[in-house]
């Protein structure tokens, strides 16, 4: 990552040591309970970690974990270090937000998770690596750090929704939220993943899976196939809600190995997720645009694997929405946030514009993908999602706290560099009139 | 436009008052003439017009200037103020540009033009527009400004090609020049439309053009009949040049008013020009994609009206480009420019990716829409022109220079906020090693 050199450790191990110095030379431990108000100082841990950039993460290389040549021992040193790394560089972030939104309880209770979780996984730098209890209890303090955070997501929701009843949300802070939010989410995507592949691939209670998995990852993910899963899933709920559900119209085109199943190395589980809030969209757009017809266009998929890129289109003719509201789509602030302890699916079929999208785009951009939508208002919506072709190419969408980044919390409102036309248009006979 | 309200004027009249008085007080003229350095300031004139926003026509008040009611007087006492307003605007950003830029003999060049063109237009302001002789003397100034300008594009293109030969583009470097360009370019755009809208209007010597139109624009133009006209020249450059080309194929959905043809106030020759460029590229990548297939894919176009958006989507199977060259293929500095006096048309058919697509997303831009390329690689591209269905939201889109705008030619070259992948990945066993 672009640091500044001094800030820069030049490897790994100089990272370690150099934690280990920090530690032994840190006061004694603040405060990490939750409570802390915006005054009182982060630990010195979170300091010390915040220091250091993430380290991006392709995902050849958490397929090296599981490998034959992986090891707990490794992936154990990895982790002790990387992941206080994540967790502190977004906590400096969570400590930068308006003061408005950082006082709220829901705030202050998921702030206090991330400095427990940073504090429990620090205290294993001074364990040694070859004692077999100490990888043992590493591997439940992962599942104790994953199920604390597991709320994390409707519990930040819950903060901004507290914010956003109290303050008026102009555009200014709606995109501040934005910028946050979408660094908050992809971090806690990355850690999981983390965390979700030592546990799947070390425990040995944990459920296997699929055999060809390698923690969540697999190596031969047959894309078609999730497609085909993700719709059935979809049309499920739809069938449920509607009574009716549109078909599926699949085209592939295998332009690296022609006539051959498509397969990447991913996580199925991200790529269903995302497929299945776009089929969901479409469904219900179809279903609701087309009720007075006597059949419904099919949701038209095209899945293509290119040199560089995996792109799957899902086309629909439901209506579409103005380009002028795409972007709301896809807002934090404009969307019905998600609520804690609710099972989505079942209470709301097909509800959709929560933080659906918002999520499957990062889900997409995680491993340098993308997703995108393009709706013609009056006709219909396509959505594109978008992954590396290569394992080699999808590499950890990580956020780094640094000084760019410190910069947007300090963003204030700003003239438009472009003319905002006004509602209330020139009058020009008054310049005749002034003649 | 957002401004201090100490730089606002409060009405036109009020705006012509103070340019008055500018005049009146103003220190002897500085020179206007070409080759002016950076140290030497702008002339006083361009100064006090920069301190007005311009101010945003809707196209419906463009067609009031050509209706019954109107009247030249108006469009003249409008023109004399708004048009060296709009000049000093984007002067002063062209003051702003990097100094091996702005001192290129091309740059020097065109600078000389807008200052000169400005100096004459504001000698306007002391006749009076009772004069029938005034009346004429402004239609040939407005033509011999015009006539002027007619190099700008490609004359600024060559000094951002002496730039590039002399400097390393770096992303930096690349994303000021677009920012600057696109302004640029539009404000060109705006200008060059209002001077038209008035001697076509008023001059008696113009060709009248179509009886429908008022000026350039056209309060009843038939998309598809352009979407027709566009595809018909396309295809006969690439009939010459590669003896072959693929069919339209054409559906259009009339969303307001079901089964009738589709209708929007528009300037015909900027949907034919961006129409124009996307079909022509459609056609190349088509035919060369498909080289050695018995047929070739017919261009597949949608147009549909809608309650907001008229869009047209244009589908080709040429096999797409990846997803990381999209931005790429809008950017000035990455695309061959165009040269001056050249009728590129002719010498280079089908020749795609110089500024034909920036400067098209520009024309979109122009009334509040947009031209979006989506493209899967090994398939096709979707390209999508986006306009305003209403003639009310067609409102010009002007750069204002203040300090938002000021502030992006002080950029420096900063660290990403998000972990950029290092080529050389890290190497996870020599954390191992160091245990």
């Amino acid at each position: 990552c672009h640091r500044p050199a001094s800030q820069r450790p030049a490897a790994a191990s100089g990272a370690m040591k150099a934690a280990r110095i920090a530690l032994r030379s840190a006061a004694p431990l603040a405060g990490a309970s939750s409570g802390s108000s915006r005054g009182s100082r982060l630990p010195q841990e979170v300091e010390t970690f915040s220091r250091f950039s993430p380290s991006p993460l392709s995902i050849k290389q958490l397929l090296d974990f599981g490998s034959t040549n992986g090891c707990e021992r490794t992936s154990f040193a990895f982790l002790r270090q990387e992941l206080p790394v994540r967790f502190a560089n977004i906590l400096k972030e969570i400590d930068l937000l308006p003061d408005k939104l950082l006082s709220t309880p829901s705030v202050q209770l998921v702030k206090s998770w991330y400095i427990q979780s940073l504090m429990e996984l620090v205290e294993f730098h001074q364990k040694s690596p070859d004692d077999q209890k100490v990888l043992h209890d590493f591997i439940d303090t992962l599942i104790r750090v994953r199920n604390r955070h597991h709320d994390v997501v409707p519990t930040m929701a819950q903060g901004v929704i507290e914010y956003k009843d109290t303050f008026k949300v102009d555009p200014v802070t709606n995109q501040n939220i934005q910028y946050f939010l979408d660094r908050f989410y992809m971090s806690r995507i990355s850690t999981r993943m983390l965390m979700n592949q030592h546990a799947l691939l070390f425990d040995d209670n944990a459920s296997s899976g699929h055999p060809r998995h390698i923690g969540s990852i697999d190596p031969c993910c047959d894309v078609v196939e999730v497609v085909n899963d993700a719709f059935e899933s979809s049309k499920m709920l739809c069938d449920q809600y509607y009574l009716t559900s549109p078909e599926l119209k699949l085209t592939q085109v295998n332009g690296k190995f022609p006539g051959k199943p498509i397969n990447i190395v991913y996580v199925p589980s991200h790529l269903f997720h995302m497929l299945f809030e776009l089929f969901k969209n479409s469904m219900r757009a179809t279903v609701e645009f087309q009720e007075n017809s006597p059949s419904l266009s099919p949701v038209e998929v095209t899945v293509v694997l290119g040199h560089e890129d995996l792109a799957i289109k899902i086309s629909d003719r439901g209506g579409g929405v103005p380009v002028r509201k795409i972007e709301q789509l896809f807002s934090y602030m404009y969307s019905t946030a998600p609520r804690p302890r609710m099972d989505d699916a079942r209470q709301t079929p097909l509800a959709g514009f929560g933080y659906g999208l918002p999520i499957s785009r990062l889900y997409a951009k995680y491993f340098q993908g993308d997703l995108n939508l393009y709706s013609i208002c009056g006709y219909g919506t396509d959505a594109v999602i978008y992954l590396k072709a290569l394992s080699t190419d999808s590499v950890e969408k990580l956020p780094v706290f640094n000084k760019s980044a410190y910069k947007h919390y300090q963003a204030t409102s700003e003239a438009d560099d472009w003319c905002v036309p006004s509602k209330d248009p020139k009058n020009l006979s008054r310049q005749s009139a002034a003649l």
